[in-house]
């Protein structure tokens, strides 16, 4: 298949982590350099890379801190990852890819036994890469498993940024002689779907529709789409969604509508038994009223940003993992 | 209480109708002159204005026409009015406000008999005034009602612009001492909410706080707001509200979430005994793909946009009209 640009969007130096700017592209494609851990940190809040790529950006940033501390005995650098570690776990608040990739790169350092200098670097590095492939390989089985899902000729609606699960899921569709046509949202306030969505669909050779967002319910109603398919920040325990903002408000019209809706996430979080487990990020509220960098509302008024939305279970039809479809009601037994 | 800019955004004079320029409001106000009834159709088909605007633009419009038509024969003179008013109500397909507009120019020189010359103009001219007139009255009682309607310190979720409905029901309510405050959705493409109803509502000093158009279901199950309120471009006899895209998936998401809906028409149409009679316009798709003229999407895909949906009854809690409220299974008994 054509790999498309968003597949490869953050890259490990011999000196920096490089960020491909998703604020700006594709109209622009400019790369940001971080030589820092508090970089990356920043580059993640700012919103640089989202969706997989602040899980990639942990990982690479992981490496940038194992080289700073080569130089420390090994207690103090060990310290020194940790407090690397929780610089990037905080940078966002709702997604716990951070935390994986965090000790993903830890688990490696760590099994290395205490270690100094190059053979720090090197477990981290090794850390770092598993970590990676370990992500491309679980994205690769659910986006196989999602494919199977899908009937020959689907119409299918998504919403935001669905990233590496998104790629996958076109792949294994196309190896599988499947043609699928997608509806994508624009997903205000920073138009992932209008940008990322649109363009890398199209860059896989799908035929693609973009709808504003409230345009959901009207295409679900009016039978123009077999599938809504949206990727999760998070699944509880007990089959709660928690994914970006508009995903709720697209479950509850396809679930009216009688539209099946398949949610993607690698794995449950074994941490979040349910939503009340979740915290929801609230961005600046300010970003509501710009386009951008555009004032595209009113000055006379506030924005409000919740920057995820909790699906209850019974708005979702199937949430789909690495190791295959589940029920809601039993995601729990991913993990048994 | 403080009239608001849009209060009276269509003007006419000696030799034009002048229309406030919505697409540009409110960071500039431009004023668009319209000499020709066939300039006014333009104005209304390019989005100058909307909502309750085209109907005052086809009530002026349609004076025009009789001022153009003045030097004709009395038969002569009347097919031409016939003309222009086809071509005002070709417009827009969706909303009925144009007929209502030229059925009230047309009466009024009806009524004068065979005229021509200045007695055609002046027929026109008072079937116009009575047009506006009416239109206003029946606005404000609509508000009254809507305002009897809403609890102190009642929390509203609204969407797209409701124009005059919206003014006079925030009126009504301040006239009944009950404090209000809002959310509105942004409404894109072409961001009515953002502009025309924040800027409005911060003028008539309520407290008014902008979300996209993908986070109503998220206000809505969070307990955010008390009841969402729209208008609606027609209501059937059976009860569907037809009104901007996006008003379908917030109607269903609070009735998901047991927030009532209450929609505001000044009458359901007698021409529209089910959704089946209600032609939905669809733009061009192109202008989902911008924001205030400027490209927000990936330049390789194609954009949808229906302009209006249809809300069936059962998410619909109670419809307003002039004449009071009804729930939707009984709108019909409005004419009765």
């Amino acid at each position: 298949m054509t790999r498309p640009t968003l597949d490869e969007s953050v890259k490990l130096d011999a000196e920096a982590v490089t960020i491909l700017d998703r604020r700006r592209f594709p109209f622009e494609r400019v790369w940001v350099r971080c030589t820092t851990v508090d970089e990356v940190a920043v580059a993640i809040e700012d919103m640089v890379t989202q969706s997989s790529g602040p899980y990639f950006a942990a990982l690479f940033g992981m490496v940038l801190a194992a080289r700073d501390a080569a130089g420390l005995p090994a207690a103090d650098a060990r310290a020194a990852l940790d407090i690397a570690g929780g610089r990037l776990i905080a940078s966002r608040a709702t997604n716990n890819h951070l935390r994986k990739a965090v000790a993903a790169v830890l688990a490696e350092v760590d099994a290395a036994g205490p270690v100094v200098g190059e053979e720090l670097v090197a477990a981290a590095t090794r850390g770092a890469e598993a970590g990676d492939e370990l992500y491309r390989a679980k994205s690769r089985a659910l986006g196989e498993h999602s494919a199977k899902l899908l009937p020959d000729g689907a119409r299918v609606l998504t919403h935001c940024w669905a990233d590496a699960y998104l790629i996958e899921t076109v792949a294994a569709a196309q190896r599988l002689g499947k043609d699928v046509s997608f509806f994508c949202t624009e997903t205000r306030p920073y138009l992932q779907g209008a940008r990322l969505t649109a363009e890398t669909l199209a860059e896989m050779g799908v035929d693609t529709t973009l709808i504003t967002d409230g345009m959901g319910a009207s295409v679900l109603q009016g039978g123009l789409v077999d599938v809504l398919l949206t990727a999760a920040d998070r699944v509880t325990l007990d089959g709660h969604v928690v994914n970006k903002v508009g995903t709720l408000g697209l479950a509850v019209a396809a679930h009216a509508f009688g539209v099946p809706f398949l949610a993607q996430v690698q794995a449950p979080d074994p941490a979040a038994p349910t939503a009340a487990d979740v915290p929801i990020e609230h961005r600046d509220g300010t970003e509501v009223l710009h386009t951008l960098g555009v004032r595209t509302a009113s000055d006379k008024v506030r924005g409000h940003y919740p920057a995820f939305d909790v699906t209850p279970p019974r708005f979702v039809t199937t949430i789909v993992t690495d190791r295959g479809p589940f029920v809601p009601a039993a995601v729990a037994d991913y993990h048994r």
